[in-house]
């Protein structure tokens, strides 16, 4: 197993709690939270290679993704007050998976030849794209449309910078690690420093509250 | 035409009024009717077969569900008090209409030679995906995440009796009418005994009610 | 740059903006009122190219859809007051993009050889669908759906009138403009007469108001 791959699959179990959460939240029934959990973590992948035209998708190649969901959602179903103590800290696993889902992102359309701009959308919504889903499959606007969070902006940071250590020609494995490093800092320092995206608004446009 | 087509129209016309009464107790307009009718039906199938990517989607080369769709709708908007009248008895072809989605979703994916999770996940998003996507366009959040009725967990149950009876070697016929029989039972057994899933709470985790 | 290069491109300036203004009434941060001028202008032709199974999509092939949609989302941000003043004028740049995006939605189809009724569904996806989705990701129900306004249904039209005048046998530049012009009259008369929908109810059926 490459660190990749171990991160993917961490990056998953913590996307997975934080479905089965959310439906938790709303007091949805069983298969409701299965659904949030799958979604939550397949979601933004789906989407890329829907868009991509890749077939198989990336969960029916491997069925690791599917196991590991099911089993980390069984385990939070029964164990749902011992979960709910490390959820303060799962924001860290968070940023490192928003670091290699944008990476993962983009690096499959990279491989397709598409240019930079398209590879950064990939990134994006492969990080992103689970989460949108889910909130609006809980009949809620996209938390990250509202909370003012750096999250998807530290994606595009990221992918960014994936482009530029390219021109510059660093070798691909230090550009893979430089990239989740700087989405998993700039994740990091936004949240300590309590950085805010401005709001939009009709009557006096970027605001900061 | 065969048997499976048969009621494969019949379930078409059954999800069509349910999607044209959504609407009604919204108060849409009829555009709004049409959409929701259309999306009940095709909405499970267009999502699997973009996920199998089956070009041309089921419905671009069998015309007969838009016309199916079309019309039922439009007798729907103009009976619409008769067609109330036979609202409570639909939960039977309803079922019925679960049980086939979910052997055609099955049928297509291991046709293509896929695992049987992932057949079993396209017949599920084959019978309950157009559901879904019709609450999330009336804005509500889908019905089936929180009515703790033993729905989709039917047609998970069918999906695993259809891969246990080809395992044991029965013939293809007799799997496929048991597959749909057994899903169709589970539904009726379950409303008559009115057995729930559980819910999900994060203090407590799964709960009765 | 053709005709249809050029109203296309002014059509996605037009849906940008009311993307961002979608995006600004509900207060979203920068990154949500990005993601709905994106959505606003690509979602309806995305849907049309995953379904015809049409790789890579029309945005991935001109980029200069992307840039757009950037630069007018940026200046809506900085100019919000100013851009406010020619919101009442919109709708007719806005009646001209749905003429453009049902014909560009129903030649698409008809190159690959689809029948009539599929072109008209796709050429209504492509000018409909990107508002449906801006609206579902703003948690509302789609506007379409409820305002009873002559939107959809003069696409339809169009797409009706566009085959018609296929089978008269008129040569096609001339059926392009006619088609356009047409959903672009029946949008404004539409308008100015105050034409309305009907609604459909659970007690009465279809109802004027």
């Amino acid at each position: 197993m490459t660190a990749i791959e171990w991160f993917d699959y961490t990056g998953v179990v913590v996307f997975a709690i934080a479905g089965v959460f959310s439906a938790a939240e709303r007091r949805m029934d069983a298969f409701g939270a299965l659904v949030l959990a799958y979604v939550t973590c397949l979601g933004g992948g789906t989407i890329r290679d829907v868009l991509l035209n890749q077939y198989p998708i990336f969960w029916m190649k491997d069925l690791s993704y599917l196991w590991i969901i099911l089993i980390t959602s069984l385990i939070t179903f029964f164990l749902i007050r011992d979960v709910k103590k490390i959820l303060p800290y799962l924001f860290i696993p968070d940023a490192v998976g928003l670091g290699i889902y944008t990476l993962i992102g983009i690096q499959k359309s990279a491989a397709l030849g598409l240019p930079p701009e398209i590879c950064v959308i990939m990134g994006v919504i492969t990080a992103v794209g689970g989460g949108m889903i889910r909130d609006v499959l809980s009949n809620q606007p996209p938390l990250i449309f509202h909370n003012q969070e750096i999250y998807a902006t530290a994606c595009l940071a990221g992918g960014g910078l994936f482009f530029l250590l390219h021109r510059v020609g660093w070798n691909d494995q230090v550009i893979h690690i430089s990239t989740v490093a700087f989405i998993f800092m700039i994740r990091l320092v936004s949240i300590r420093m309590n950085l805010k995206m401005p709001r939009v608004t009709a009557d006096k446009g970027l605001k900061r509250k």
